[in-house]
């Protein structure tokens, strides 16, 4: 096993009519910005409720951030910060919104001259603004970790950042509030919860057989409660499952004394970033591609996958019975399917890590020309 | 899946050549007290490594805390910290030394009369002194939680409290430090950690499958290293694998979303405090008898954990593998194996349940007659 340092001080508060528990959770005595994406907090009901806890606080709303948060919307709602002297960022709604919150809470509190160099140059993070949260929607992990990913109009540039800054204080996930998600965004909640996973357990093996236990349980309750959560929204204690999978996937205990990998995740926001395809959906296009290009240094723990989570064997098992639950999900594994012209996508997805000298993967040995062959065989 | 909050403060650093981290976490400012037990640390060479790391900082030492760490001494330790005016309390032990820790950073800030309160009539704890620790005996996973256990001589009693203000700062987990324990050590170790899994386990459905998975993971785990780390104690992979289960068996991840049972402990303290059995002992004795007694109402539970852990099947299976698993370990698990009559140990213990008007388990449904039954069937 590897050494690791595991830290995550965020409070979870998970469950049925919990956000009522913002009343004793919230500052009484600074004035608060609730931030959100794009109404459906309002059509939903949570809103209401998120309102009502709060009662009398000082607070000022806003909405609008997009599902792949933009930095310049970021920056507005750092201006609503200074102008309002706000104290305190509550995040209502899913990933999205969190990330933009810890973007906006580190840009508020940066010392440095330009914010954008958090994100683009890798400007530590030593102070942010408090965070706290409602969740909405299970996907990113987002409400109980340091990460944010932000994406840039001008550049057409998405990059992420993490520092212990941006840790929730407390993030509550109530699973009624999920009920009325589009299939659409349910599906891609379950296949970014599956990678976070596989980033850090489809990599070679490390001695660690807890964390292997650990990371097949969320693997294994995942794909047992995906079809459920799909078919039956309404199902409490499938979305509950869902819902804690998705928080366990990437708090970073499945991290802890292992390698990580992260390729997919580097090459899908480049798809992103360029196509406008979903962060869940460039993930299932480029992820057995990954695996296909690293088959030899996968292998073991690949095997292990296939047996353990769905009784198949070896790589090609892996790939395929993956493959198969993503489809089954309604979720696309190929270029194709998002009209995205394979060759083209590679020739400029290859150009962007060659700039960037980037070598990815647990061996670091995925270089910009590995990136773009990754990028073909997924036509 | 029930409602539930989680929060877990701790920083678990983990690996090998981790305690000089101390120089870094512990605070230069205020006299620490360093709190241990009756010598393996100066025989293991921790307590040279620990001095090392805390290089010129004011500190005074509190050594002989018991195996079961008793009121007394506690108290004592409570005077030094008056005297010189303790800011930090450093445990460098097993959960023995960090429960006792745990007692005097409470009793020290303890605001009522009389500090045996917080024990006897649960007083509240509000403040403690900070806590950080070195943990050199994987088991009670107290270096992840908010627990503690204390007896008392004076009345053969040993009673547990709980406090979120005693979750150490940070825990440094290094499994080199433990490769001289005795064989007895580990073995009861194991078994603790198992049993503290089975508590937040063995029940009822509760349509949490997730948490099914991550305590089934810990469970197979333990039974995969168990032996292994009995049998090469150097082997670190193994003693490790060992060390974070027990840790993650009691850090409150496991309980969540689910019904508690916590049966086998309170019964298996009073045994302790009347015959001097440890702890681990106490469990493996009487655990079989609470599932034998409930079978009813864990007859699903038992079931899968027969299944997905050992193969087996049912209650009897769940049962018969278990006994024979902690057997294999070298532990005993009936009272005769201890020289401890049945008749008269559930005599004297069916009065102690009956003055307290006690109801055990997870229904709340084994009364003193009922736990006088189980230590009869433990013959």
């Amino acid at each position: 096993m590897q050494n690791f340092v595991f830290h995550n001080p965020t409070e979870i508060v998970f469950g049925k009519g919990t956000i009522a528990g913002l009343a004793s959770r919230v500052p009484q005595d600074v004035p608060i910005l609730l931030v959100y994406g794009r109404g459906s907090i309002q059509s939903n009901g949570v809103y209401d409720q998120v309102r009502r806890a709060l009662g009398k606080r000082a607070r000022v709303d806003f909405g609008g951030i997009e599902p792949n948060p933009r930095y310049e919307t970021a920056m507005r709602a750092v201006e609503r910060v200074r102008e309002h002297k706000i104290g305190f960022l509550l995040s209502v709604g899913g990933g999205s919104v969190l990330d933009a919150c810890k973007f906006i809470a580190a840009a508020a509190r940066f010392e440095g001259q330009d914010p954008w160099d958090i994100l683009s140059r890798h400007a530590p993070v030593h102070a942010a603004l408090p965070i706290g949260a409602v969740l909405t929607l299970p996907a990113t992990g987002s409400e109980s970790n340091g990460n944010a990913v932000i994406s840039r109009d001008s550049t057409q540039e998405k990059l992420a950042f993490s520092s212990r800054a941006v840790y929730p204080v407390f993030s509550i996930l109530d699973p009624e509030t999920t009920f009325s998600l589009p299939p659409k965004q349910v599906r891609n909640g379950i296949v970014d919860a599956m990678v976070h996973v596989f980033e850090q357990y489809a990599t070679y093996p490390a001695a660690a057989p807890l964390h292997d236990r650990l990371a097949e349980g969320i693997l294994t309750t995942l794909v047992e409660v995906g079809p459920k959560t799909l078919a039956a929204p309404q199902d409490y204690d499938a979305r509950a499952a869902f819902m804690w999978c998705a928080t366990l996937a990437l708090n970073g205990l499945v991290g802890c004394g292992v390698p990580n990998d992260w390729a997919t995740h580097e090459i899908g926001h480049d798809l992103t970033a360029l196509y406008g395809i979903d962060h869940a959906e460039s993930l299932a296009v480029v992820l057995p591609g990954v695996w296909k290009l690293c088959a030899d240094q996968k292998r073991d723990k690949l095997a292990q996958y296939a047996e353990r989570v769905f009784g198949a064997s070896g790589v090609e098992g892996a790939i395929e019975a993956t493959e198969q639950f993503f489809l089954s999900l309604g979720m696309p594994v190929r270029l194709a399917d998002h009209g995205i012209d394979a060759q083209e996508a590679a020739a400029k997805i290859t150009e962007r890590f060659r700039a960037r000298r980037a070598r990815l993967g647990e061996h670091r040995r995925i270089d910009a020309d590995a990136v773009g062959e990754i990028l073909r065989m997924r036509a």
